[in-house]
């Protein structure tokens, strides 16, 4: 395993390997860049099997952060970090707190929120030891609801404005009544996604492995349930994944009828050329990177003073950003992955990776 | 190679990989122990061969300096760097100043001075973008004389104390009259060792790879030059290795005539366990990182408000606590060595190394 040198490693910043003997913590917080500011990321805890694979995952993510952050217009840095361990036996207040000292003596370049593993209450602990927390404020949300930091209200939020956008560029329709809707996954984001549409008048069809959120859904918004096996290739308008990463794949993607993807979980491409693969098919794939940051735009907010009006109108930039990525990708006839990636670079201090302008000749 | 589970790990609190693309800057930071304080200690550069080897010795001179400094009553913690590259090749402003910004985000744990491949001119280039650069400061000196921060003088007298202790032990003489001794390397320390020694009446035999020291201190002190086969074998009182690293070893001990060594050099010992061969020989090993710590209490002091008569106080500590340990090694039985390291875990937040009390499975 090697850290410069690692396949993943891409010109991050910094890489700390962090401990504290006494509470057993192991931790590695990877700041990828902070030229648009400090790196805001999620804390993962995970039982990873390797330092090796908790290395992966951390500079995978964090690098993931800066263009997140860049395409959402947030001041800030990309970064992540990860705790060694596995949350359901090895979460002690004590670790958490550890973890908070650990993030104050880094000196404010990356800033954790909640992840995989961790929740709000988590980060409450870990704030006791350190201001380098987000999303643990309680304020009056977005939507005007009171917020206890949950950015799940803005994601959702934003991936509704972020689906709009592709309808109107796929399809050519502003007026939502009737457009067919596939939700993978209907739990916080999904839920709150599903109402948007059904309140624009759409009809849903849902599958989520839990059965009382799709009768949740059945009941409030008159969706049609469906399989597993079903919910992706139904022929319906739009697809929306909320639910698990790499749906879309060589298996899935020919036997898509939508012709729009757009929903709001993580890494949906198994592969990052797989945005080519549905480009040939004719389908517009609104990259999740893109439409599901209105979580971090809410939890960006929540650190800078949150002003309910402001958060809206930043999280509705979601749905330009996304027209701007489709136009370019229609005239320059390449996937809306790459041309999503290539827009963040012109908006952080991007430097190809390369060997030769090295100093190092560790290999 | 791993981090938290490589053999040189020893519960280091903080290990962090550091890159600036623009400069090509490729730099590690390890923060063994802080429990007395900031980490201070050197930054190397040099041409490592790979991300192994700079982690390797990062991770083994920054545990050292937690011992250096509790030994030494400093209110430090122990630390280091290394920078990957060729300091007589890729050593310029821009980089030294991109470790500065690197150092100066990292909050404070660390704090740097110079180490072999780096200069006070270098430290004073980082010092443009950090606070965390030490032995950078110009003021009246402990021995009364103008100092640009150059810890060599410190280092000198304080090996100086140490030598009168461990004489003052196993001679049991205090006079240093006609006291033989035969110094191995006479830059810097070495010569400034052999000044205070033939000002005290002791008589000196010399070595050095460069001929001109070797004719000032014959000059100078009435020293007379050997060879470097010869200098450690004499038949003197005292050898004081002021140079190289790993002299003492299977092949140099049995040959030792000495009763006392006594040196500034770093790392005199090639295996931990050739105090006990020392021992076992009947000789008295005054450890090199208690004898040597001068130059760390010296630029402990330029950072913390330089009181000239305090220094020199501070500095003369080093005979006390090397008194103490050659008593419990007597008590004891037992090789100095472990008994400075013992003596040092007393003195800061130690924790024995384990794979037990940890929840990672990373191996």
């Amino acid at each position: 395993m090697n850290v410069f040198s690692h396949p993943e490693f891409d010109n991050h910043e910094q890489v700390c390997f962090l401990t504290d003997p006494k509470t057993g913590l192991k931790a590695i917080v990877a700041v990828h860049n902070s030229s648009r500011g400090p790196a805001l990321g999620g804390c993962r805890m995970y039982p990873y099997a390797s330092d090796e694979e908790a290395l992966r995952d951390v500079l995978r993510l964090s690098k993931g952060m800066t263009y997140k952050s860049a395409l959402a217009n947030l001041d800030l840095g990309g970064g992540k970090s990860v705790i060694i361990g596995d949350p359901r036996q090895h979460k002690t207040e004590e670790l958490m707190e550890a973890m908070g000292r650990c993030l104050e003596q880094l000196g404010g370049r990356y800033i954790a929120a909640e992840d995989s593993g961790t929740s709000v209450p988590d980060l409450k602990v870990m704030g006791r030891c350190t201001t380098q927390v987000a999303g643990v404020s309680t304020h009056i949300g977005f939507d005007g609801k009171p917020s206890d930091g949950d950015p799940s209200p803005a994601t959702a939020y934003g991936t509704f404005v972020g689906l709009k956008a592709a309808v109107q560029h796929k399809l050519g329709r502003t007026d939502l009544t009737g457009l067919k809707v596939a939700i993978q996954g209907i739990g916080n984001v999904g839920y709150r996604l599903a109402r948007h549409l059904h309140e624009a008048g759409a009809q849903l069809w849902v599958y989520d492995i839990h059965q009382d959120q799709m009768d949740r859904a059945v009941e409030e918004f008159g969706a049609t349930p469906v399989s597993a096996e079903e919910i992706l290739t139904l022929p319906v308008d739009v697809v929306a994944p909320c639910a698990l990463g790499a749906v879309l794949n060589d298996t899935s993607i020919p036997q898509l009828q939508a012709k729009v993807v757009a929903g709001a979980a993580n890494n949906q491409l198994e592969r990052p050329d797989h945005d080519a693969l549905l480009m040939q098919h004719g389908i517009l794939y609104a990259p999740d990177f893109v439409i599901n940051a209105g979580g971090i735009i809410d939890v960006f907010h929540g650190r800078t003073g949150y002003e309910p009006e402001k958060v809206r109108a930043h999280v509705e930039t979601i749905g330009d950003t996304l027209s701007e990525i489709f136009t370019r990708s229609d005239r320059d006839s390449r996937p809306t992955g790459i041309i999503a990636n290539e827009l963040a670079e012109e908006r952080f201090d991007f430097v190809p990776s390369q060997q030769d302008g090295s100093l190092a000749k560790a290999g």
